[in-house]
């Protein structure tokens, strides 16, 4: 049974960050074969875009490490795509030579943010990104770029809605096809959210990444919906968050926000069912329960 | 910093419901003046309404057994209202006694449910509740109604809107000044909360009740006060439940529906900052951790 509401698109692209952005903040490394377990079950529940890992250097996450090892170990589907997450032009390097068709890169919205993370200024941080976007594109390649601490950061507070958007939109002229609005430190609330892509020219382009540190992330991304996004990042069983920013907690969990789009009735084409027992599988190699709630409550009893 | 959000109002009442919903499905027993030093809290952190406890037999809730010596202890303040939870006419008979002036009966939309948790049938818990609303509105006593399970049971699945709205209809027309739809097992979403709130005649006496089972409850509550909805049930730290429906947990925290409505620039006379150290002086009382995320948050380090 499903209850549509006015304004909301048909359908969703769900961009699964799990893999990624989950367990690169796990303080245990999970062996490469369970890596490629999980992304082979999550294409099995549906999924159409997993990022699949990083090529940042093992020494800042050593967790991605195998990087390389992993994408060998895919049993790839040829309608599934698999970004990987690349910082620099030695990232591309590896991405390139491992036959990778789309890769992220990852901006900051914050002078302080784009300090801690890429030791470099805001204006600084496209020195690095434009010859990588240019390479990449040359290649083939597509590429997405998130940027982050869109709503505030620890240090700075609340983020100007047209710093974001200054930072946003030269991304996409480099010739990003997809920019991701990254709330790192979960800190933003839904009329934010509507604001912050009114300000953009071409909403049809943006993806949202909420984080669910102050428990917003689900009535964020009703708004996200509601002002015209259609793609949304989120992680299966909630987990990860950020290594470099203070209380930054999970992802927004998958499920979650399956279970919303299912009951408003937008299309997914992901099976709730399948999402949670791998959560579930998942939590139990991990070593502690998912925070997802519908992880939770349909694994109970 | 807030970001206001087209449609939604200017105001919103919190209805705390922590000291009876949240404390009636703890396992262990608070004592009577850790209650009472609760409330007091509560109040002091800017509550306007308390549900303080429940007159329902100690057999069926021990928790709140103590009802009677906890309105005795209560500091009460000329402009916060108390309201009490009253089952049955030998319930009201204990609410006159203490000089209560507001009360509230409880109602289910399911048939299933009316027989678990009333042992009658959708029509004749209105011979039981007809004469106590009767008499209490004689008395000069207000009484708000809850009617439970409006979105789903776990017997019968998805509850008809048009179920929810006789019954709801029938318990304004007895004279209730104020009708509180909840989401018992959390399983409703957006657009079902909008059709069900638009089915009513009368959204400004509607108030909404959400659990946040399926990580659902603070989009849902975006969803209600952008059809009109103004007054919103939570507990403080996300405490409470349902005793007798399996898989339904916390209600929504209060301190997360805080920080989305501070976000959004509405107002609600609440401290949140003396919300967050409530619950986390109640969460070592109680022996775990509270659910609200904000609360997580801010209390770390």
């Amino acid at each position: 049974m499903s209850y549509q509401m006015d304004g909301l698109p048909e359908q969703v692209t769900i961009y699964e960050v799990g893999p990624r952005d989950g367990l690169q903040n796990e303080p245990s490394v999970v062996p490469v074969e369970v890596k490629a377990e999980f992304i082979d079950r999550l294409a099995d529940a549906g999924h159409k875009v997993i990022e699949a890992t990083s090529f940042v250097h093992p020494k800042w996450v050593p967790q991605l490490a195998d990087a390389d090892e992993l994408l060998t170990r895919l049993h790839r589907r040829p309608d599934v795509r698999y970004p990987v997450l690349v910082p620099n032009p030695r990232g591309l390097d590896r991405a390139l030579a491992q036959g990778v068709d789309e890769i992220a890169i990852f901006a900051s919205a914050t002078e302080a943010f784009a300090a801690k993370n890429l030791n470099r200024t805001l204006e600084s941080q496209f020195v690095m990104f434009e010859p990588v976007v240019a390479r990449a594109l040359d290649s083939g390649v597509k590429v997405r770029a998130y940027v982050s601490m869109c709503f505030g950061d620890p240090w700075e507070g609340p983020t100007p809605i047209a710093q974001v958007v200054a930072i946003g939109e030269r991304l996409l002229g480099l010739g990003c096809h997809e920019l991701s609005l990254g709330d790192t430190i979960g800190v933003g609330t839904p009329g934010h959210v509507t604001a912050l892509i009114r300000a953009f020219r071409t909403p049809e382009r943006l993806a949202v990444h909420f984080h669910d540190t102050y428990g917003q992330a689900l009535g964020n991304t009703l708004a996200a919906l509601a002002a015209g996004v259609t793609t949304v990042d989120a992680s299966t069983g909630g987990i990860g968050g950020c290594p470099y920013a203070e209380s930054a907690t999970g992802n927004l969990a998958t499920e979650d926000l399956v279970w919303m789009l299912r009951g408003l009735g937008i299309e997914t084409g992901l099976d709730l069912g399948k999402l949670v027992s791998t959560s579930v599988w998942l939590a139990e190699l991990l070593g502690r329960p998912s925070p997802s709630r519908v992880v939770q409550a349909l694994s109970k009893g």
